[in-house]
Parts: C-alpha cells; sequence; structure tokens
C-alpha cells in the first residue's frame, strides 16, 4: 500500500490550494478567487470554449489535465500578480523548486506526467498549452469586468497592460481575443479601466 | 456571436457555485470548503487515483468532465448535507429543475453533452460513473479524518451512517474503500467518530 500512501499524501496536499488567494474578484465582489476553485472555473471553460482553438486535432482532455494542475505549485510559491514586474521575476524559481517537491510525493510514474503537463502548460508552445492559457487569461478578465473592474481600479491598471499581458490569447483563440478587445472597450467606456 | 455570448453567460454563471457552502472543512479547519474547489480536489483525484477502479477500459477523461459538472446543480439547489435524510429527499426535484436551467443556458449540443454527463454521474451505472462517486465520496472522508473529524463530530455522525452511505466506493473502487474501512477504524480509535 506504500504506493497508494504516497497518492493520498499529495491528495492531502492539493487542500492548500484552497487557501492561496488570488487579485481577482468573485463577480459578486463578496471576496477574492482562490486558485483551486479559478483551476475549476477554467477547466470546465475548456469544456464549454474548446472549439474556439484554431485547427482540429485538439486533446481536449489534455487541455483539461493542464489546467487542473496549472496552479499546483503556488501551494509552495503563492499566486504572482500578474503585474507586479518585481514578483514575476522571482516566480519561475520559486515555482521550479515546488515542482520538485510537490510532482514528487507522487509515484515516478504519476510525477513525471504531472510534471510533464505542467511543464507543457508553461512552455505555451503546443496547441493544448495555448489554449489552455488562453482560458487561464480569459477568466479573470470576464470576472474582473463583470465585477464592476474592481481588481483592475484598485491596481491602477490600464487597457494597454491588460492587451500585452493576455495577447497569447490571440494565438491561442482567436475569436475569444476579439471578444476581449470588445469587453476591454467596454470596460475603458464604463471607467472602470484606464486607457 | 450569439453562440459565443450563450457560453460566456454560462462561464459567468459558474462563478456562483464558489458561494455554495458544503458541511466539509478544509483540512486546517480555517472554513468550509465550496464546492467549486471540492469538484476541482475530486477531478485532481481522478488524475491520480483511476487506477483504482476494477477492469481496463476506463475513460479517465470522461470521469474528470463528471466531477467538474457533477455540483454545478447546487448553484439553483443548494449543498444538501447527505446525513439530513429530509433534504435529501426534497433534493432530486430540485437539482431536475436547476439542470435545466443552468444547462438550458448553453447552445443545444453543449447542453445535451453536459446534461448527458450529469445524468450519467447521477445513475451511477457505468464504471466511469461509479469511479466519480467514489471519488466524491472519498474526498469528504479524508478531509473529515484530517481536520479531527470536525465535521462527523458537529452532527454526530456514527461509523455505521458513513459506512452505509458511502458503500458505492466498494464497487467503484474496491481498494479505496479498504482503505477508507480503515481510515475509519482509525477515526474510531481517535474519538472522531462515534462507532
Amino acid at each position: 500500500m506504500e504506493r497508494l500512501e504516497q497518492q493520498v499524501t499529495f491528495v492531502r496536499e492539493l487542500d492548500k490550494l484552497k487557501r492561496v488567494q488570488r487579485q481577482t474578484w468573485l463577480t459578486d465582489t463578496s471576496r477574492k478567487e482562490n486558485s483551486a476553485e479559478h483551476s475549476w472555473h477554467i477547466a470546465v471553460m475548456a469544456m464549454v470554449l474548446a472549439e474556439y482553438a484554431p485547427g482540429t486535432e485538439l486533446d481536449v482532455g489534455r487541455v483539461i489535465q493542464m489546467l487542473l494542475l496549472h496552479d499546483i505549485v503556488e501551494i509552495d510559491a503563492g499566486d504572482t500578480f500578474c503585474y507586479d514586474r518585481a514578483a514575476v521575476a522571482h516566480q519561475a524559481d520559486q515555482e521550479e523548486r515546488a515542482a520538485e517537491r510537490l510532482f514528487g510525493l507522487l509515484p515516478p510514474d504519476l510525477a513525471d506526467r504531472f510534471r510533464g503537463l505542467w511543464e507543457e502548460f508553461e512552455a505555451r508552445e503546443t496547441p493544448e498549452s495555448l489554449l489552455a492559457n488562453s482560458l487561464d487569461r480569459l477568466q479573470p478578465i470576464l470576472n474582473n469586468f463583470h465585477s464592476g473592474g474592481k481588481s483592475w481600479l484598485a491596481n491602477g491598471i490600464r487597457r494597454g497592460q491588460v492587451r500585452d499581458r493576455n495577447r497569447i490569447v490571440a494565438d491561442g483563440a482567436p475569436d475569444l481575443w476579439a471578444y476581449i478587445e470588445d469587453l476591454l472597450q467596454r470596460a475603458v467606456d464604463k471607467g472602470m479601466l484606464k486607457d
């Protein structure tokens, strides 16, 4: 039963991701969301929006698995606010060590597979990882817009920053990028986002 | 763009599942968990523990998709505490109406597919749904045990109730059932659970 004990140890550890707070608010602005529920949200989004990836050979199952795992390193490394440049610079090292420890709790075959999915997500090269990254960007934009721009306003974010940060969506899901561009215009018009 | 608007409306609605509170505590007992982060937890558990389903023909991707969707009806119907018999009796009708409304937000092809996955989960007939239901039962047992039996003690739960309620795991994942039986014995020994 040593294998099962290793697996359960990892499953227990996962609980900690529910305590990692992100900068994004729930749409009712009652509180900020955490990385576990965010991961669930975008995994369902993959089921809903996969058709917007260009090309036809997409493995949606792998997109979902990548999204389920993509933030687990935050259990050790914490969530980095994407517009905080100093924090982003330190992020890669911390996440690398976190991946080593966390996936290392698993039996080697699962550790290798999970780490491979995480690295694929981070490398942003395959169609699956481009879509996964696009959904990871789209969700906070939707939540920011539908919470009245709460996080954008609190941090003085400009439209250009949102565009620069999220341009990967133009590759991962061009129609969703067009949707975002329209949403950002409406956000500027409503005073939620600086131009 | 009407199709995309329908899809985004559903994606916005999903945010509400983050506000549905369950009876299970986080393992650090800082708060109760919500149904969105619970759904994430068990979807990752499917990636970790799928090998414990009997037989070899299991479609793990479908297990994951079922688990991602299985609690969405709680956005309208709320979470029902599994040991509250009166509430459980009313649950089916409420969830049926919730499924109608929530999946009905989607374009018909997606509505049919998602509703089919939800019904498969609820029917507990296919190997995929037996594993999915088993993981949905295992996670709160693990969290209860590792939070010192907080929810069991608060509600005066006995070992026999946990066994009766969760016996589906014996079909869905026999080795995980053996693990649960051992955990329940340890919980009784530690005074977390009445015998």
